[in-house]
Parts: C-alpha cells; sequence; structure tokens
C-alpha cells in the first residue's frame, strides 16, 4: 500500500475512518428522530463519498447546480435535488434530461423563476416536483415566511409544476457566537419551517416534505416535529470553522492538507507550498483565526497568496526546510473544489484516491 | 459564430481584444527599457494566451509550480522559468526530465533547498539553472537583501547548479495607497535588485539576470538600469484590485463573469447564480468594496457563499428574475484557477472556447 510519505505536495487529504464516523453519526442521529437524510454532495463533490452516505441510509443526495445532479446521475446516483432556485430555459431542458432517468427535485423562489421551469416539462406532458425556498433568516434567497403561502399557492397553479415541499438553509448559523446561540439558530428554523407548513396545510396546499439543512443546526432543527428532511454537507468532513463553532472537535475533521515548508526566512516565519489555490482563502468563521491550523503544534497560516502559505510560527514550534506539515483548512468544501482528487487515508496508508468528480461544475 | 446570449450561466468570458491590447501594450513598454519579458502564467493558465505573449515578443513564460511547467513544455513552449523555491526530491527528478526537453530555470531561496535540487542533476552530468530569490520587502520567501551574497556564494559552489540571476516579486505593491506609493515600490524594488547584482559582481559572482516582477509595480521597476527581466502576470487581463490600485482603467479588464439573477428577494438585493466557487472569495485590495463590480450600472457584490452572489443594489439599478449581468472579478488569477475552460470573445461573438490547461496544477 502507498503511504502518505510517498506523496508529493501539496495534496488534499481525507482520513476515511473519520469520513466513515461523520456519516454514520449524523446518519444513526438523523434515523433516531425520524428525519430523512440529503446530504449535501457540495463538500466532498465524490461519487465514493456520495455512496458511503446512501449506503449509511441517506434517502438520496442534495445537490446546488444542474452540472453536479447530472455528474451523480451518470454515477448511478437515483433520487437528486437541485437545492437551488434554477433559472432559465437552458437549464430547464437539461433538468427534463435528468428528470426523465432519476427522481429529481428542484429548488424554486419566485413565480417567476418556476414557471420557466415548467415550459418543456409541459410541452412534454411531465410534471417537475419543486420545493419552495422560505428564508429562515439568511437573508440571501428564499420568500419571506409570511408571503410563503401565497408565493406556494401560485407556484401550484402552474401547470407542468408539482409543489412537493418546502425547505430551507440557516447560514446565519455561521455567524452565530456561541454553542447557544447555533442551537437558537436551529430551533427557530425548524419551528419556521413547520409553522409555514401548516400555514399551506391550513390553505389547502398539501405538502411532503419539510426540509431543513447545515451542518451546526442539524443536530437542533432535527428535532422540531413535523420536519422530515435533514440536508447537511459539512459534516462529512468538518473543518476548522465546524471547529470554532463548537460543531465538532477537531478530531472529528477528516480532511487535511499535506504541504512542505519551502522557506524558513525568519525564525517567527515559515513558508509551505499551499496557498488559496490549495486552501482557498476563505476566512475562520466566526473569530480571525488565520487560513488555517498545522496540525500538531500551535502555529497557524498567518496569511496566503496564490502559492504560499506563511505560517507565523509559535514559540514551542520549530519548522526547518523540507519539513512537511498537515494543515486544517478554516472551510472544506471549498478545498474540495479546487483539486481534481483528494486521497482518502488510513492511518499512514493511501486506501484511494478520489475524483472530485463534480468539481468545476458552476452550471 | 457563437454568441454570449446562447452560452448558460456562469461562464468566464475573456475580451480577446482587449487582452491583445495589453499583451501588446506591455511588450511595446519592456522592448522599449530593453527589458525582456517573461510573463507569469498564472493568470490565464492557458496555453493559447500563453503563445500570444510569445508572439508578441516575451523571451518564455514563468509559472509557480514544477506541474505546470510541466503542461506548457507539452504543449511546446521551449523556456520556461519555475518562480517559486521548488523543494524535495520528486519534484527534483521531475525539473530533470523538464529539463532534458526545455530550457529551465528554477528559483531557489536557500543552500539547503538548492543543493535538494542539485542531486539529480549532478548525477545525470548536468547542471540546473537557478535563480536567488531576494525578499525586497514583501516579506514572504526570499533572502534579505544583505545576505544575498553569501546565499549566492554558497549556492554557486553547489555541484550540479549553476547560478544563472537573482529574482524578486514586490508584491507589498498591493498593499499602497495610491499611484504614487506603487511608482516607489517599483523604484526600490528595481534599485534594490540592481544594489544586489553590483555587490554579487563585486564578489566575484556574476548573474545573467536581474528580474522583477508584479503587474503594478513592472512599469517602474523596469525603468531601473541595470533590470534584465520582468515577470508581470495580471496585466493580461487586470481586474478590480488593478483598477482600484490605479493601475488600469477599468476597460483595460479582459475577464468578466457572466451570471445570471436568480432571486430579488428585497428591493435592495438580488442575487445572481455566481458565488466563491465563481469568482473566489478574495478581498478588493486596496480597500473594501465588496466581491465583484457589476458591469453597466453601479452595484456591487456585497457577499458571496459558494453558489449565490448577492448584489447590493445601487439605488439607480434595476435587476429582475434572468437578467443576465456580467461581473468583474476582484482578482483575475484566482478565477481561472476555478474553471476548466474560458470563453474568448470579440464583442458579442465567441471566438474561442479555450481550456485552462494549467489549472489546478498544486504539485
Amino acid at each position: 500500500m502507498r503511504t502518505i510519505d510517498q506523496l508529493d505536495s501539496p495534496a488534499v487529504l481525507v482520513d476515511l475512518d473519520v469520513v466513515e464516523r461523520n456519516i454514520s453519526t449524523m446518519a444513526k442521529r438523523a434515523e433516531g428522530l425520524g428525519v430523512e437524510l440529503r446530504p449535501h454532495a457540495k463538500t466532498h463533490k465524490t461519487v465514493e463519498i456520495g455512496r458511503k452516505q446512501l449506503q449509511a441510509g441517506a434517502v438520496g443526495l442534495s445537490v446546488a447546480k444542474v452540472g453536479e445532479a447530472e455528474v451523480f446521475a451518470d454515477a448511478g446516483f437515483e433520487d437528486i435535488f437541485v437545492a437551488y432556485p434554477v433559472i432559465g430555459a437552458q437549464k430547464a431542458r437539461r433538468l427534463l434530461g435528468l428528470a426523465e432517468r432519476i427522481r429529481l427535485l428542484v429548488g424554486v423562489d419566485s413565480v417567476e423563476g418556476a414557471t420557466g421551469l415548467a415550459a418543456p416539462f409541459q410541452a412534454a406532458g411531465r410534471e417537475l416536483e419543486v420545493r419552495l425556498k422560505v428564508d429562515v433568516g439568511f437573508h440571501r434567497v428564499g420568500v419571506a415566511p409570511d408571503k410563503a403561502v401565497e408565493t406556494a399557492r401560485r407556484i401550484a397553479e402552474v401547470p407542468g409544476l408539482r409543489l412537493e415541499g418546502i425547505f430551507t438553509h440557516a447560514g446565519q448559523s455561521y455567524r452565530a457566537d456561541s454553542p447557544e446561540a447555533v442551537a437558537e439558530v436551529g430551533r427557530h428554523e425548524g419551528e419556521t419551517m413547520v409553522e409555514v407548513a401548516r400555514q399551506l396545510a391550513a390553505s389547502g396546499i398539501g405538502v411532503t416534505s419539510v426540509s431543513v439543512g447545515s451542518t451546526p443546526t442539524a443536530p437542533h432543527a432535527m428535532k422540531v416535529s413535523g420536519v422530515t428532511e435533514c440536508r447537511p454537507g459539512n459534516y462529512v468532513y468538518h473543518d476548522a470553522t465546524q471547529v470554532s463553532l463548537g460543531t465538532c472537535r477537531r478530531d472529528d475533521c477528516a480532511m487535511t492538507v499535506l504541504a512542505t515548508v519551502v522557506s524558513t526566512p525568519a525564525p517567527d516565519r515559515a513558508v509551505i507550498d499551499a496557498g488559496s489555490k490549495t486552501l482557498a482563502s476563505d476566512p475562520l468563521r466566526p473569530g480571525s483565526g488565520g487560513f488555517g491550523w498545522i496540525q500538531g503544534g500551535s502555529s497557524h497560516l498567518a496569511r496566503l497568496s496564490e502559492e504560499h502559505g506563511v505560517i507565523e510560527v509559535a514559540e514551542a514550534d520549530r519548522y526547518a526546510i523540507g519539513d512537511r506539515v498537515r494543515v486544517l483548512p478554516n472551510h472544506a468544501c471549498v478545498v474540495s473544489n479546487l483539486h481534481d482528487r483528494v486521497y482518502g487515508v488510513r492511518g499512514e496508508g493511501i486506501e484511494a484516491e478520489l475524483a472530485v468528480a463534480a468539481r468545476g461544475r458552476v452550471s
């Protein structure tokens, strides 16, 4: 078996023992609460890890782009939710192609957008299953809860569409400043969605799915009775942001970036061959802890250029040219999107080279 | 000819008229000052645009990674400088493979690192041409100017190496707060390097190349007598950061990202289908102008998620679902690295689909 020390750097390592434990933990939590799990594939973008999620009981996958759905459909996945307000005639035709071979769900958040998707389905004598996005406080996309009934009614009337459910993403959890605040966001997320579903039912618009999702809020939102589905993504790898939020411990993080010290120009500065092209430049949220933690010490990356990561060397640490380090990234999902492959490891052994098959599918 | 309105979004557009003008302007400036141009390919990472640079008189290309050099060597480029302190036995062997088929130059900034590269060359009875990196104030990698003679002397003595020159990158220009401050950084860059070269010569260590480089400082550093080469990268596309620095005008920017408005949840908020996965999350430097400017109006992207760009809609602007917009990114180089292809356009016509062939070559 190849071992990590044989890899050239930088390289993205994914600890498969941790991945499998993370998948199992979330699957059991959902099962125990009677909630279906439909993980967001954005974090890994790989066929093999998506399969592990299904094997652990997930009902299907969530993705953000039509192109990602196409990759997973090609790989044999049969139930996919494009959890994004898809817009435009070209994408509507691609959705029809997908719906002819898998069970497809698509997000909408406006009557105009939904109507645009319906045309090719109506022409083909089919119905597209859509879910209405509700804004529970992130203020990005989605209809306000008090506008949901009116929008849902109009969407349900569009020929070629079937309103299957409602969904949300409480991204504001990433701005929370304590585990208690995260839990409160999660409770609010679940309760708001269940209340919207109740109002819809009272108006004669029944929906099957009440879908919530985000790794920080999942344990809390899933506890709310009436929530039927959860779509966490990041939990499969976790990252420094999740540790910082209190969502997981450091040893629940599966992804690290193997890098080499290439320069030690000053006692308090060591430079590695991994910069923003490898780690992305997403800040740590919450807090301002630099751009990645170096494993096995207390130093961190203080700044990144595209090809350089500058370690601010802590008092107790020493780095020499040629040293290999492993960096815990701030945000695992964006790291996946920068790489064509990641290495699935167990201990020091490399078990698999995983293609990041859905990487770069922007449309 | 296909036109832009036929493209699905998001998509990266590169205006070839602007690219060719930018290439020509920089080539003429260098030629007029008697300085050789060796553009850094990191900005475009495409074979076709690299060829345009050579056709305009560039002596070769600069890259950051061995893997990038391999891509360009495979495409027929014959003179490449890996402008980075390359470290490690695996990369040394790959460098030997490259040196057997092209003229190869490699950066070093330490005796240890340089010695590690020499071994396979010495064993093969060859010499690797190296350039010593000097730190002119960016404080990332490179030896301090007052340590350059001592380090250069020791590197020049390593069997299997030939010290061909010195090089630097005045990245601190991106922190300058006025065009005058940028010019001062550039003058200092050129003068420091020429002084180091003088000291080397006085110590009996002759070097051929005195190489400077960065798009903001290029016009200023090239004016310093004794500078022999310049390695700007970004100038080929430019971006909002260059406009903000005063390096170029807005219509000198060749790269825009075509996107679609997918949601208009509030009067002052419109959301497009391009987020950090498409535009990267690099901040505007200098200043804090958001994450991309929307062409044809005065609105900008106030925040990005991976798949969403949130436009803070200016008073005079109006956006409707389905509208197509073009975004001027903060940092063109990192956008290139996110995409498998870019579209070369002239006016509304698509002339070429360019593979970003060296994208994602992290090692």
